[in-house]
Order: C-alpha cells, then sequence, then structure tokens
C-alpha cells in the first residue's frame, strides 16, 4: 500500500526524499559505517559494504517491521547480513556499535542535504532569471501596494529585485546550516564502539570517519536526545520556502486579469472549464507555504526530546522532516519554472500607475530612477555574492 | 516513486487511505455520479457506472498530471472516458456538470468517514477493555499523581475509567461529525448540472442522489469555499488521537522498571539491544498524537480559502485531511492493542501508595472505595451509552 | 508589566477575555460553588459568597503566585479567605474539595462561553447584512474565480450567499459547542467533595450544583486529565474564525483598485501616507485567521495530558484557549463592521463578466438567474433556520 | 483592559517585552532615527531626541488607534509630534521618510535582541551548573534509558553532558542570529528619504546610521516583504526552548518519587493539597515548550508576505514574535532555577543500574568511565568555547 503523488500538488518532486530513496540512504550510512570501521580497525570491509544492496531488501519485510518494532534499521540490518552471508562475507563489523538512530538519524540528514542542494541550484537558476528580470525592468514604473492598496509609485525592477532579495536569502540559509552525522550507539556513549576498538577513541574516531565519507559534519558528540540539529535543518527548510510563497503570491495576483503586470506562462488545465489556464506552479508552492509552517511545528515540538531516546517524539520527526525536504526541493523547483516562464507587461504596469491618483504622483520620477537602480544593483551584487555565481549565465 | 512506510510508524495502517484507495475512492465517485445522473435524466446509466475501472488507470500519467494541472482530475476524467470508449460506452454523462473539486472533496470526505467508521470499531473494543480493567481494579488502590508528583489515593479502576472516557469522547465526536457530499459544479453554482438536466433543480438533484448512493448527508449547499466541513472532520481526527496519545503517556510511564504498575505486552526489538523490548504501541500513538496537531494547523490554514477556489489553500488541504484520517485509524488500532495487552501490577500499586507518606493517607479509605465504585459505574454507563454497546463482548 | 493591546490589531476586542475578566470570573466559580456547597450542605452560605471581591485581589501578588506556583489559586484562595475573615465570616466552605484546576478549568469554559455568545450576537448582525446583500444583488452578474483565474459567470448575491454560509456555519459550530463545568478535586474522585458532604454523592451533588448556577453542563464526570472538551472549544474558535478569513480575503481582493467589485467603508490611517485607506478590518480578521491555526495547534498538542494533571501542558492550554476565544470575539465583531460598510458595484462587476471572454459567456443567462436565485434563498433560509432570527432586522 | 499574567506560568518574565517597554522600544527607534538624521542632514536634533517620552504617550489613546488603524505607529506619531510642540521644537525630521513597519520591525528586533541576550546570560549560568555537575557526577553509574525502557548503563555524568549539549547549542543559535535594522519608507524604496536627504545615497544612509546607533545590523535592504529575517529570530527562539523543555522533562521524570536520581529544589505549592511541593520551574519551562512551536508556525505562516505590505499577515507577526521572546527569556531563566536548585542522588542511580539486569551489566565498567570522561570533557569544552566563559565562575 502506497503513496505516490495523487494528492500531493505541493511536493510533486519526490526524487531523492521517497520511500526508496530513503532506503537506499540508510544502507549507503550502512556502507560507508563499514568502510570506516575498515579504517579505525586496520581491517579491509570493501568487500563488505559493496556488497550490500538496497534494492534487493524486501520492502514489505521492511514496512512491517516498522510497525512491529517502530523502527525500520531493526529489519533492515538482518536483510543486510543475510546479503553478506549470501555472498559468503563475514558479517561482524556490520551495524557494529551502532543503533537504530544512528542510522536513521544520518541518513534524514543526508537526503535533507541533497534536497537542499537540489533546491538550492534551482534558487540559483531562478535567481539569475530574477536578476535579469529586475535589471531590465529598472525604470519600469508600477504602483507599489501595501496593505492591499495602492501605496506609491515604484518599479517593475524594484519588484523583481525584492523577489531576488528573497531567493538569496533562502540560498544563505542553506549555506548556513550543518549537516552533521549522528553517532552514539545504544544510548549515546559510543561505548560499544570503542569497545569494538580497543581504545576510548574508538566512537570518536568511527564517528569522524564516518561524516568524511558521507560528506557531513563531525559535531563532536552523540546528538541522539538533542535535537537542536533537526530543528535548525527544518527552519531552514521554511525558511526556503517562505519567500517562494510570497513570490507564487505576488505573481499570482499581479496576473489577474484585471491586473495584468504579469504574464505566467505555466499553464494547468481544468475538467470543467476548457478555456481555462491555471497558474500551477504558483499553486504548487502556496501549498507547500501553507504546509511547510504545520510541518515545522511538528518538528520543533518533536524537539523536545526525552531520556536517550524519546518513545514517540524521535519517531513524529521522520515523516515531517523528509517532507520538509521535499516541499523545499519542490517549490525551488517550481519557482524556477514559475519565473522562467514569467514576463512583465512593463505598458500595463504604467497605465495602472497613471491611473492611480495621488498614489501614483509620489514619489518625484528622478529619486526614483535612481532608487531602483540602487537598490536592483544591491540585490544582483548580493545574490552574485552568496550564489557564488554570475547573476547571467 | 512511491512511499510505502519506512517512515511512518505513527500511521502504519494505510488501509484505506493509501493512494490507490483514494484514487478507487474518486472513481466510486465519478461511479455514483454517473447513477445520479441516471436518475436525474432518467435514464440507465449503469453499465456506463460499471465499466469504470480504478485499477486500470495509468498511476504514472496521473502522478505526472498531478504536476501539470495541479489536480488529479483533470487526467482522470479523460483516462476513464478512454474506458468508456473501449467498452464502446457512451462518454456523455461522465462528470457531468462536474469540476475537479467535486470529485476531490467527497472522496476524501468518503475516506475519513472510512477510516473514522474503523476507527470507531478499534475504540469500541478498546473500551470494552477498559471498561472491564476498570471494573476489575475498581478496588485496587494505587496513588493518584498531578504535575508529576504523588497526589492522593485513587484505584486503578478510576485509571481506567479515566482512559475510558477519553475513548468514549472520541467515539461520541465521531459520531457527531457530519460527512457531506461536496457538489457546485465548475464554480459552485450547479448552473452546468441544472442545464443538463433541463430544470432549475437539476444540481440540486444530483447532489442530493449522489448523497443518497454514497450514503454522505447532502448539505443543501457547495461548500467548495466554505471549507468548515473538512475543518470540523480534522477536528474530529484530532479529538480522537489526544486521549489516545494521554493513554499511551500514562502506559509508558507507569509502566517503566521503576514504577510497574502496569504490565505491556506488546514489544517491539532494538537493533542495539537485543534484551530490550520497547512498548511500540505506546510509541506509535505518540508519534500519531505529536504529528496530527500540527496537519490539524495545516487544515485550519488551508480553511481561510478564496475565491471561489483558492489557488494553493485547497491543495494543502488533501494531503492533511487524508494524513490526519490515516492518525486516527492507526492510533485507534495501536490503543486497541495496547489496552488489549495492558495488565495492571494491583500488587505494585498498593506497595507504592503505601510507601507514598502523607499523600498516599488521604483519603479515608471508604470514601475512596464509594467514590471509585461510582466513577467506574458512570464511565461505563457513558461508554455503553455513547458506543451502542455492551461494556463485554 | 502588562500587555494592553500594543501589538494585536488581530484581537482588539479584549472584553471578558483580558485577565481582569478571568480573575473576576475565577472568583465567580469561587462565589457559585459557596452556594452550590450552601444547597449540598443546607447551610446558608450567601453571605460568604456575596463578601467575595475580585476586584480588591491584589494582583502584583497573585501575578507573583502564578510564577512561585504555576497557577493562580494557590494564591487567589487566601487572599479571598482573607476577605472573609475581614468579614468576620466563616472560611470553612470557601474552595472546600476543589483544587485550582477546578476553578481554572470552570473559568475558562466560562470565558470562552461569553466570548462566543458575544461573537454569535456579531455574526447574527453580520449574516442579516449579508442575506441583505445577496438578496439585492441576486440577479448582479459577476465573474467567479477559480485558482485566481477567471472561471465563469455568477452573481454578487451568489458570492454574498457564500459568505453568509461561512457565518452560518460558525453560528453552527458554536450552538453545537457543550461548554461543561469542571469539578473533580485534587486527583479527580471528588473523595474531599465526598467526604465534606457525608455522603457518597456529595461531588456528584456539588458538580451538578455549580453547573447549574453557573449556566453551564454537567459532563457527569471529572475530565481533569480528559482534555477534548478544551480542544473542542478551541475548534469552534478556530471554526467560527476561518470563513470570516475568507470573506476578508475575499473583501480585500474585490476591492482592489484594479477590480473594484467591492467598496470597503472601514479605513485606517497610514503613518507615510496621508491619501491611504487602509482596510483595517479585513487586516485584523486575516491577522486572527493567520494567528488562530497555530493556537489551536497548541491546545491539541497540550490534550494529550498526562498523570491526573500534566506538569507543562495543562498550563500551556490557559493562554491559548483564552486568546483563541478573544479572536474569534474579535474578528466576529470586525465583520461585522467589515459587512455593515460593504457595499458592491454592480456595474463595475457586469463590465468584468462582459470583458472575460469565454469565461464570461458561460453559463447560459437564465439558468443561472435561477441557480443564483436558488442558492441566495437556500444560504438565507439555513441562515435563519440556524441563528433562530429574522434575516432582515 | 489590560493582560498581567494571570494565565502565563510559562511566560512569567515579561522584563523587555510587556507592551510597555514594547512601546518605549519604538520611541527609542524614533528618537535613534532622528539623530541619525541629524548626522545624514548635518543638523542638530538631539534636543528632539531627548525630548520624546515615552511614559507620557497616551496608552489608551494608543489602544484604540491599533483598533482604528492596525498599528500603532499612526497615533504614535501624531502623540510624539505633540511632546515636541510643546516643547518648542521642530516636528519637521521627526518619522521623517519613514513607515510605520520601520518602527515596528526595528522596535521588534531590538526587543528580541534583548531578551534572548538576557536569555544568553541565563543559559551561561545554567550551563556553568551543568558543566560542574556533569564533572562532579562523571563516573557516578546510572541506567540510560531509551524508549522509556532501561537501555545501558551510562553515568550521571554523561545525563548532564547531554544537558548541558542543549544549552549550548541554544547559546549557539542566539550567537549566530542577526538582528538587522528595517527602514525602507512607505513601500521598500527608501525614495522619501533620498528625497530629504537631497542625494541618492539617503536611505542607504540614514539606514546604516539607524543601525549604528541602536547596535543593530545593517542589512543593505529594505525587507518589509522579505520576512525571513524574522522568522530567523523566531525558529532562534524555538531552537532556544526546545532543549530546555527537554531538560525539563527529563528533570520531572527523574526527580518521580518512583525514581529519585534527581532531586529538585524548586517547589509550588498547591491549592487542594498543602503536602505537596509542585515542579514548577520545569512545569514552567515544559508550558513554554508546549507553546513555543505554535507561535514558530505562526511567524512561518506570516513570512509568507504579500504586496509591499501584507494586510493581516504582517500584523500576525508582531504578538507571536514578541511572545516567542518573552517564551525563550522565561524559560531559560527557569532552567537556570531549575538547575541551579538539581542535585544528583548517585546512590539511588547507582542502586538502579545494580537492579536493571542485562540492560544495567552493559557496557564493561572501565570502557564506561572512559567515554563518560571523553563526553563530558567534550561537552564542556564545547560550552566554554561557544560560551566564551569559563565553566566555573
Amino acid at each position: 500500500m502506497t503513496d505516490w503523488g495523487l494528492l500531493d500538488p505541493g511536493a510533486a518532486d519526490r526524487a531523492g526524499t521517497d520511500d526508496d530513496a530513503v532506503l537506499a540512504t540508510m544502507v549507503e550510512v550502512e556502507r560507508a559505517m563499514l568502510r570506516a570501521w575498515g579504517d579505525v580497525l586496520g581491517e579491509r570491509l570493501d568487500a563488505q559494504a559493496d556488497a550490500l544492496d538496497a534494492s534487493a531488501v524486501d520492502r514489505g519485510a521492511l514496512a512491517a517491521g516498522v510497525e512491529r518494532d517502530g523502527v525500520p534499521v531493526v529489519s533492515l540490518v538482518p536483510a543486510l547480513r543475510t546479503q553478506l552471508d549470501a555472498a559468503g562475507l563475514s558479517t561482524d563489523r556490520l551495524h557494529l556499535g551502532a543503533t537504530s538512530q544512528d542510522v536513521v538519524d544520518t541518513a534524514l540528514v543526508l537526503v535533507a542535504r541533497d534536497a537542499l542542494r537540489a533546491s538550492r541550484a534551482s534558487l540559483v537558476t531562478a535567481g539569475r532569471r530574477l536578476a535579469a528580470l529586475a535589471h531590465a525592468a529598472r525604470q519600469s514604473p508600477r504602483i507599489a501596494r501595501s496593505l492591499a492598496r495602492h501605496g506609491e509609485a515604484s518599479t517593475l525592477g524594484v519588484l523583481a529585485a525584492g523577489w531576488l532579495e528573497g531567493v538569496t536569502s533562502a540560498i544563505d540559509a542553506i549555506d548556513a546550516t550543518r549537516f552533521p552525522v549522528q553517532f552514539g550507539g545504544a544510548v549515546g556513549t559510543g561505548a560499544a564502539a570503542d569497545a569494538a576498538a580497543g581504545r576510548t577513541t574508538g566512537a570518536a574516531e568511527l564517528r569522524a570517519g564516518l561524516a568524511r565519507r558521507l560528506g557531513l559534519a563531525d559535531p563532536g558528540r552523540s546528538w541522539h536526545a538533542e535535537r537542536t540539529p533537526t530543528l535548525a535543518i527544518a527552519s531552514t527548510c521554511a525558511i526556503v520556502i517562505a519567500p517562494l510563497g510570497r513570490i507564487a503570491g505576488d505573481a499570482v495576483f499581479l496576473s489577474r486579469e484585471e491586473v495584468g503586470e504579469v504574464r505566467l506562462a505555466s499553464a494547468g488545465g481544468s475538467s470543467a472549464m476548457p478555456h481555462k489556464q491555471n497558474p500551477v506552479d504558483a499553486v504548487a508552492i502556496t501549498a507547500a507555504a501553507v504546509e511547510a509552517p504545520g510541518l515545522l511545528q511538528v518538528v520543533a515540538s518533536a524537539a523536545v526530546a526525552g531520556d536517550e531516546r524519546s518513545a514517540g517524539r524521535w519517531h513524529a520527526e521522520w515523516s515531517a522532516v523528509r517532507r520538509l525536504a521535499r516541499l523545499a526541493r519542490s517549490a525551488s523547483a517550481a519557482v524556477d519554472r514559475l519565473v522562467g516562464g514569467l514576463e512583465f507587461d512593463a505598458a500595463r504596469a504604467a497605465a495602472i500607475v497613471r491611473g492611480a491618483g495621488p498614489a501614483g504622483a509620489r514619489p518625484d520620477v528622478e529619486v526614483l530612477a535612481a532608487a531602483s537602480d540602487r537598490i536592483v544593483d544591491a540585490a544582483v551584487a548580493r545574490f552574485i555574492r552568496t550564489a557564488g555565481t554570475e547573476a547571467r549565465p
């Protein structure tokens, strides 16, 4: 019994975050752990690592294991052991000194990191497009609105620059996020790993090696019951999604038939009205932006852990963190499509500002022109600096 | 790319709520609509209804359609039309006068209703068990705690009666919930259905017929942008889950090694500690109870709809409502297992109260005995009255 | 150190929900409890009840008591005892058999009930206005929008009828809400009250009497750790607010300068743009609608209680429930003002639909006319039936 | 009508965050803006700045202004102008080129910064205490629990070190948070400030000067509709509170009468059970930890802004951000009290581990001793490095 996307327009990009991908990542963690043990113990364990095969694991048995044990790793490890046995390889070093949480947490950090990397790539492309839009429209007047009323004159360039600032902040948030490995054994002391290594630094060496092989940070500790790392990752996802939701909302409004400052290329169909063209990318982003705050709340609630691993709160974290990562990736891809097909109608924007009465008469045209130049330049410069890219391809 | 339960111990019971089931329900709605049109138009449309086959619909194409159109129905209707064509049947009445929202909303109401029915059945079984536990232990003293400290003496019967009250409240909430059909056409006026019927009551007749055939309420209106019906259903799910979370929390604490007033049969394994027996049903319920409030929040946020169908908020509702229904069903099944295997250790409870000093000395034993009788009787009577069942099988 | 409304445009109506009012209600509960004890014990306790004076209680001492004890009642009871002493009256019956939770819970239920009653009164007035607007505009064409795009023709009457349905649903939700008294003593057994009454029915009699005197329901039990009653009240508040948020959102959009189907009388000023008129009632409602789902989530999380009174979850409930009640009352008052000053511009709406191309050409005019009549009539009839009022004053 | 703390045990420390303090901060912003304009314009405006007096502003009029205008600044500026008039000073430069949002956003950033600074100070004190506890108990065995069951042996030192890691992460999150000034004028272009300065860099100079005078960061832009700065601040508050909630939860459990590994000094009274000593600091922290995730969700929802200032979402942000700051400050003060009075009962912990059967037999004592040393040392070192303090006073 599976979910394959029937009800998820806001989370359509499931690449790298679906259960198969998470399972593959869990096996990747076990594999990296074997190699790291190889280094710590001075053994050759590459054959064992190579022999592990996520695609051959029985999904039905794993799902049943989740229901029986509350965690998939209790079933996964024997399944992998069977693979090693079948290959005539030793199983002694598999999952050595580790507990379920080491595998689940590390795998979810990897899944989130990769989703946010994909998100970042989409954001850089979208940012370039917005930079070009802003530059081209820096002297195109429009009416700026506040509290849903005409405020005073601005430019389409300032509008696009404002959107770009959100994209840049999203990239900045991703770049500031730490993705730490988790390793602590049964109750976080690493004692079993120390014992297996035969020295007091065993767990620390294994954790460092695991981090290096997976490209994660070594936090120098086990964070099994100190959940600020996952809460920080979840916050980043929400910080990525919020400004994209704003772009989508503005684009939906400004492309309304009565407004028309913006034209959107993206268009979904309707089952009742064949003539309709729906702003489907903006819809998807908005759906993600409505859902993400609730998921962030779940992770923040779950972060109030207990004991050396809490009885239920930790478990609530998994699907919320995974889904936040999926939403961030999906919304970033959708915003890339949205702005890729977004055009300004400068003539229509100018007509609105001309008809806007006292609101449109402010401020002085030359002052605005200079301010617009400055704002667009600053936004583009911050984007380039943050994204580490040229503004244009 | 699918999710099959790897990360969802709190939502393990996916029966009736997975994407295949929701799709089957959408097709069931289209089928019922055909039959209802048959009644309204005086035509025989049963052959068309019978010819629709959810299992033959291409899931990959539907998922792609969700991404393209933002809603699955835009792809689903042509796929069903193709089935009718292939059977040499007329497609004229398929989805007649309807819009995507009519199908999605009605299907999700059905999915939620069925999940809550299954939940109710589990709750009735669990309630019977709790009634028996309460009755048997009505004179077994224990210390009642408040603010995590010994309060004063109570009984194990009162404890079980308190849990039973929560189960009864959950059943009561389910029974008070309305499950309305949605039918309004493109923008909620039902105009296309009126036109198709050739009379001004066409849409109203079709809506009533659809409700009757699906066993749903006829709300006498279209609620396409008035989302209190879904918010009420979501609230019911949260009201079901909260008292189950309380039972799980109490059971986890009272079965701690140091306390021991309760023994749990349910036990999941550990990947690091073979000797461990984890309270896996309680863990699953707790995970659901941590997650459900966030989903309720998403539905409440999405309920602030706009236009005749909002651009993104409506879409955010789908997976949240579905998942709340899944959590309610899963948590109810888990609480049934949990209390089914739960035993009181009356001797241990008595020993604690004896050692509790001034807290244990209150209140007077005869007063407490009478109060316990009264409380247990009242809880069992309310359960029987609400559940419409005998307390014991 | 106090909050007096500086940051709360969405919660501006604090009448009946501010700390002074809640304190007065707590004292009202103690007073009603004295009178109810008078009935149970066959004593005259009216003098004691009359002697209690909320306004004379030292607020600073109470606030310090909250910080010291975690609950205000521990300080309140001695303060009231001092009042009785000063009046030369016996203090024996004050707070007899009760615990803090009995007072806090019952007071908050009363506060919520009264706020929802005030909310209901505002909703009835607003509903009458919407009914009149709907009736007057039932044949005024407009374009209905879905997914932020022109859908097909509808009427301004259908629009107002849709808003009215939301108001009716809000009234319906309030009317279906139960407001139960809480009485259970230290750990919910009522043993102390039984002992004080000298009979096994003491607590039950006191609870029934308390309910009668306060106009609350007698739930036949103590719900100290079974928090579905407060969660249900919180859900009602959210169900009230959501459709008001929808009205506000629609009104804000439709009164945009470029659209102009709606004109709003309400107007707040700007510190930077003297020419601006902000839709301040709609802003207040929207702010409430953005905040309410988060508060509902808090109450739902807190409802997963533990022990016979949980160490922190119960405490988190208080301000969330109170604030939800305040938001419901404030938003209802604001929607009353909003629709009271809302006018349709039928000519502008007609012009938009004429210019809407293929979207505006659908459906047939006569079909729409009849559908609009039917929809408006049904909405008004449901409102009258639910509100128990005439549609027009 | 005011709230003064009756219902807020989890938010008891209102210093710096109550309405009076926020109002004083708003006036501080206007004052700093005057001084910054003095620099930009080469004028002496210190007399004007000095003449502004928050305490003399009519609170009732401000509260009425919030209801009328949706924002307090529209009333505040004329009130301040009257103060200047009364002093015979020019009002020309007051609020020059600014809009309400510049004042509200900057004031709330200041309020949050100061609350988080106070929080940090409490956390450093608490951290020192935890470091001392961890060091002293590094060789005191206890049973570590996972999923609410005995896992394997650990030490009380490792337990305290785990709590310390959470405190250190909280400090780290505060130190990584940016507190930017907001200045953009009516619609974020700064055009009015440019015009007032008579040069194109006017707004940028004013913003930089304002930042310098208030000790805030200059973000180089206006973030009026790009709300990631407030969302990041809100996330920090939640990241601070979550690990404190974990400490409180562990302390509550471990100080249960049946467990007794921990003794708490803090104790609140009960209105029904004079013998009881409630863990009131832990209760307060837990209440904050239950509430904070919901407030974070509100800020994340509000961050999906629209237009150049959104009609309601921005307004929903104010009280949520303020309350998160208050909760962070209150919870930090409470955790300082909690751990200040927390003692380990090493004998009791050792007795539990001795009785724990196979769970207690693992791991090897010497391995655990070395691991405990390493973990405590690492935690203390990270705390010292992060907090920039000695571990012991």
